[in-house]
C-alpha cells in the first residue's frame, strides 16, 4: 500500500497493533467496534501532538501508550503468559535524527514499558537493559508500576493454557476472536523532518522465560533513521531478527536507492519468509511517504497525513 | 588491511581479543607473551577445525571458547564487574548459510557463554535468551556452570572500584596494562563456502546490572551471511548497537556492491564515530578475503588462511 509521493506532508504518522490470523469468520461487530476503538485513540493520541508542533518521538511514544494501557493488544496491559505462566514485556523507541535508541526487554510489572524505553533514551548511557537491571533503573527514573492482577486477561490465560496442551507457541494474535490483538508499534514524521519509530509487546504465548524477540532490538523490529526511514514490526520475532528487518528496509533506501515502498515489500514479501517469517511492518520516510506491508490475513492499522482523514484497517481490503 | 584478493583459499579464519587503549608503555615482554600466546591457542583451535574439513561455525565456537577460559580477557572467566558488583555475561554465534544465530545476555556463572548461545541455535525455537530464563535453558542442555569465585579475578575487581570511584562506565580494555584485555570474537570461511561469526563479552566495567551491549545483537556486535561476510565487533557496544554495525558491511557489499575492504574501513572510520563510536571489528568475506580495522590504539587480532603462517598484532604496525 503506497499512500502516495504527491507532495510531501506537514507530518504523517502510521499504528499498528499486530499482524496474524485475524479471522473474519470470528469478528463480531462488537469486538470489532472495540479495536477500532482502540486504534482510532492510539492515532489520534499521535496526531494531537504533531499537529501542535510536537516531536515524532513523542508522538510515537504517546500512540503506543494508549495500547499498552488496552487490554486487547498484546503490550502493557494485555500482553500474553510465557511457559511458566508470567509475563514479560519488551519496549523500543528510536529517534531518527540523533540515531538514539532506548529499549528494555524481559520486564515484569512495568505500567507502560515504552515511557521506560523512552527514559533509557535520554539518559542516554545504555541502550538496552534487561529484567531485573531495567526494573531498578524504572524504580530509580520514577515509572509506573502495576501489580500482576492489572496484566491478568483471562484471554490471555485460556491462550496459554491451549498452547501448553499443544505444546506450540503462539503467535500473539493466532486463534483470538474476541478481539485481543497483537505486538503494537508506530512511527511518524514531524514537521522538522524528524522521524521516530517505537513498537510495544508482550511477546509469543508460551515462550520460554528470558526470551528476547525482535522488537527490543535496534535494526530488527524497530528502527529509525532521518535520512531513509522510521520502522515498526509484527510477526514471528526470530525472523525479523535473523532478518535485521528494520534496518534492511533502511539499508535498501540508502545503499539500493530503493524507494520505501520498495524496499518495504522486499524486506516483507522475499526477505521474512526466506527465514520462515510471517508477519507485516509499519514504515515511513523522510518525504512523509508511508507504507504498511503484511503476508499474514490481516494487520490491525491506521494512518494519517496531516490534512487528510485518519485510515484504518484490518484486513487487506 | 587487506591481506589479498588473489586467490580464495580453501578456508581462513580472524580472531580477536578487544581493541582499545592499549599502551606500549605497560606492555612488558613478559605481559605481551602470556596474551599471545593466548590469542595462538585460540586460532590454533580453529585452523585445527578447518584443516580437518570441519565447518566455520565450529571453527569460531572452538577460537571463543578458547579466549572465554583464559582470565586475560573479558569473556567467560576474566569478564568484567558491573556496578552491582557481579558478573553478567553475552555471547553470540551466526552461522552464514542458513542465517541462524543463537544468543545469550546477562547470564551468569555459566562457563562458555558461545557454547550455550551455540546450543539455543541448534535448538532452533529462540534466537535470545536472556538472564535466569537462559540459565534455565542452560541447565536443561547440559552446560557447564563455575561458581563466582571461578570468574574473579583481582584486576577486574580493581577496575571496578577505580571506576565507582571515578564514577564512570570503562572500556573493557582501558586502562589496562597488565594483560587483561576485551571482547573476544572469531570469524571464519570453511571450504564448503560457510561463514560464521562468533562474539563473546562481559561487557563494559561498572555498567548497570540487565545492560545488554553489541555483543548478543544479530547484526550489531555480530552477523554472518553467505552472501556477504562474516563480522564480529568490539568497542563501545552502544555505539555498535545504534549504528547496526555488522550487518551495515553486510549491507553495503549486497546493496552497495562494495568490497569487504571498504564496506569495514566506512564502518569503523565514518559511521561509528558519528555515534560516539569507537573500536574495531574483523570480517571474513565469501571469497575468503578478511579485514580487521580499528580506530581505538590497538587491538589484539590474528589471523590466518590455508597454507599461509599465522598471522598475530597489537598495535597498527
Amino acid at each position: 500500500m503506497n499512500t502516495g509521493t504527491e507532495k510531501k506532508p506537514r507530518f504523517c504518522i502510521a499504528i499498528h497493533g499486530g499482524a496474524g490470523t485475524i479471522r473474519r469468520s470470528e469478528m463480531s461487530p462488537e469486538k470489532k467496534a472495540v479495536v477500532e476503538n482502540d486504534l482510532l485513540e492510539s492515532i489520534r493520541a499521535g496526531i494531537q501532538i504533531l499537529e501542535k508542533s510536537g516531536k515524532a518521538i513523542d508522538a510515537c511514544v504517546a500512540a503506543v501508550s494508549v495500547l499498552e494501557d488496552s487490554p486487547h493488544f498484546n503490550a502493557g496491559k494485555g500482553s500474553v503468559f510465557n511457559s511458566d505462566g508470567f509475563i514479560e514485556m519488551d519496549a523500543q523507541v528510536m529517534c531518527g535524527n540523533s540515531l538514539r535508541a532506548g529499549a528494555v526487554t524481559c520486564i515484569r510489572n512495568i505500567k507502560n514499558p515504552i515511557k521506560l524505553a523512552r527514559a533509557i533514551l535520554e539518559e542516554g548511557r545504555h541502550v538496552l537493559l534487561s529484567g531485573p537491571g531495567a526494573e531498578k533503573e524504572a524504580k530509580r527514573l520514577g515509572l509506573d508500576f502495576e501489580s500482576d492482577p492489572y496484566f491478568f486477561t483471562q484471554f490471555r490465560y485460556d491462550q496459554l493454557q491451549n498452547a501448553l496442551n499443544k505444546k506450540t507457541i503462539e503467535l500473539d494474535h493466532s486463534d483470538t476472536g474476541d478481539g485481543r490483538f497483537g505486538t503494537v508499534g508506530a512511527v511518524a514524521l514531524d514537521e522538522f523532518g524528524d522521524l521516530a519509530a517505537s513498537t510495544s509487546t508482550g511477546g509469543m504465548t508460551n515462550q520460554k522465560p528470558g526470551r528476547v524477540g525482535d522488537t527490543p532490538l535496534v535494526g530488527c523490529g524497530n528502527y529509525a533513521n532521518n535520512k531513509t526511514c522510521a520502522v515498526s514490526c509484527t510477526g514471528i520475532g526470530e525472523s525479523f531478527v535473523r532478518a535485521v528487518s528494520a534496518y534492511d528496509v533502511s539499508a535498501m533506501m540508502e545503499y539500493g536507492k530503493m524507494p520505501l515502498e520498495e524496499a518495504c515489500n522486499k524486506v516483507i514479501r522475499e526477505k521474512l519468509p526466506a527465514v520462515d517469517g510471517e508477519g507485516g511492518l509499519i514504515a515511513a520516510d523522510h518525504l512523509g511517504n508511508l507504507s504498511l506491508p503484511f503476508i499474514s490475513k490481516g494487520m490491525y492499522r491506521a494512518w494519517c497525513k496531516a490534512g487528510e482523514d485518519i485510515q484504518l484497517k484490518i484486513y487487506r481490503n
